[in-house]
């Protein structure tokens, strides 16, 4: 299972009611952020997210309104007793970037890891279960979308196990995948008792773009999309073009073709005071969008999530 | 006449109710802030100041809380249209800090002028009749402590102008220290119109510092003291003794040895939740000491201003 926390759904500059647009994704009391704007810290606060529990930080790019807040956040996890390491990863030049910023938090109490994405080198570790992969977005600077997928056992059948005799204190071991021998001797494998695999507990993240189709193909069955909506209308289409944005209508777009089983549209400009306004013609394309609002919580990957 | 704004009232890390400590300073369309530590660009903005009036940044010292605001705030008055200079002031080095952070806002519409201050090179101008200058602080690391004095007019009297028959639409030039030519041939200086000099209106603005008595010195007289105060309780004297910081009491008295006419504490330790709890030990060292609070303002140097 992986909570999932949009704690903030600002874009360009931070608002006294919208937080900028980060992601928080844990399981297990670890946990990843996706951006760092300024002001996240005090929107994992407000949203419940444990700081203490931050294992990994993935930068989409290196736009203000996504780093800024990276020393605070970091001086902060030192101020809280932090002396593990924190992995961060983003684009290229990825280093450099956040040591320049640390000329303001020259000294912190824990290590820092740094890992260089790209289209080239995409996957990454997280813990356990947990892996990422990420790919280039389209936003006039090295910009990365972000995929985590939890990975689950393949689905276990009882009634299977029963019929071979095994005892129930061995099913934990062969729905693990390792072989068992039994007392009279046979050895049973696991796909003696498994059903096939389960897709994984997938989260996909994507701004700042324009809307490449790549990224359709990239969230393919994802339980959960975040995308940007910068604007809600499509007559900012010709705006949206030149910065490198999406409007909502692209985003639920890529949403569908995706096959995503649930979108969240964040990273609102400034000037969009309501984005909620535009939810019903955005629904009329994708079904499963909602407009995201600083804090919104999920769990994705229980038996109650039938999405 | 200068407004002044204390748009934030925290130290160390900005939490949801409380602003990093800044001060906005103002006067006839063109400002002056002190410090922007992250999270600035909002306090001042649910304050009421107008970002577009800034003209110059004094920054304190470089520690995070003061200063990592710094890049978000420059992006935002671009955002804003700003074309005219910015003026950046701050100890030794305050120009590599500066542009080691606009890493992540390396292009901006306007330019920034970068002026180091020190012991030896303590005065600089804002504008007009507006002037600044510097003491070193205590901290541990190269800091600043600032005073801002707006120089007025001398007393103009209005009796000894009519008695040598000077028609009133000259009143004015002599008062702005001009002489005058009066139809008879008579020239007229200022000194025979004037009744002297009136003291600068003035505000000193001192974090982060123990308490050295340069402090009083350098506030002396001032209409306002804005001083830190870490902690109300003398019995954390050992931490802020170790850190470089003040108690509540030690502003109070400084603010006394000044001769100022009203104290505001600020910068508060994240810890201190109920600042105004230790108010009136405070009002029985220094009785003009109010708490600062978020957004607090005051107008130096109008009529009824009788301190």
């Amino acid at each position: 299972m992986l909570t999932v926390c949009l704690a903030g759904t600002g874009g360009t500059l931070p608002l006294s009611d919208r937080w900028l647009t980060c992601c928080w994704i844990e399981d297990g009391g670890k946990a990843i952020l996706i951006d760092c704007g300024e002001g996240t810290q005090i929107a994992l606060k407000q949203a419940g997210c444990k700081l203490s529990h931050l294992e990994m930080l993935l930068l989409t790019h290196f736009h203000a309104d996504h780093i800024a807040g990276l020393p605070g956040l970091l001086l902060t996890l030192g101020n809280y007793g932090k002396t593990t390491p924190l992995t961060i990863c983003g684009p290229k030049g990825v280093q450099d970037v956040v040591q320049s910023l640390l000329i303001i938090a020259p000294v912190l109490p824990y290590p820092l890891v740094f890992q260089e994405l790209s289209a080239e080198n995409a996957g990454f570790s997280c813990w356990g279960d947990v892996q990422g992969s990420c790919i280039p977005l389209s936003h006039g600077v090295p910009c990365l979308g972000y995929r985590i997928d939890q990975h689950r056992k393949p689905i276990f059948n009882p009634q299977k196990a029963q019929a071979l005799g095994i005892p129930p204190k061995l099913f934990g071991r062969l729905h693990s995948g390792q072989p068992v021998t039994l007392a009279d001797g046979r050895e049973i494998t696991p796909d003696q008792v498994l059903d096939g695999a389960r897709a994984p507990v997938s989260l996909c993240y994507c701004t700042d773009t324009l809307p490449i189709p790549e990224i359709a193909r990239f969230a393919q069955g994802a339980d959960l999309m975040i995308a940007e909506g910068m604007y809600g209308e499509d007559t900012m289409r010709e705006k949206v073009q030149e910065k490198g944005h999406m409007l909502f209508s692209d985003a639920a777009r890529l949403a569908g073709e995706a096959g995503a089983a649930r979108l969240w549209l964040t990273h609102f400009s400034p000037a969009l005071e309501h984005p909620e306004d535009f939810i019903d013609g955005i629904q009329e394309i994708f079904p499963d969008a909602v407009v995201g609002t600083d804090g919104m919580r999920i769990v994705l990957g229980q038996k109650t999530d039938t999405k």
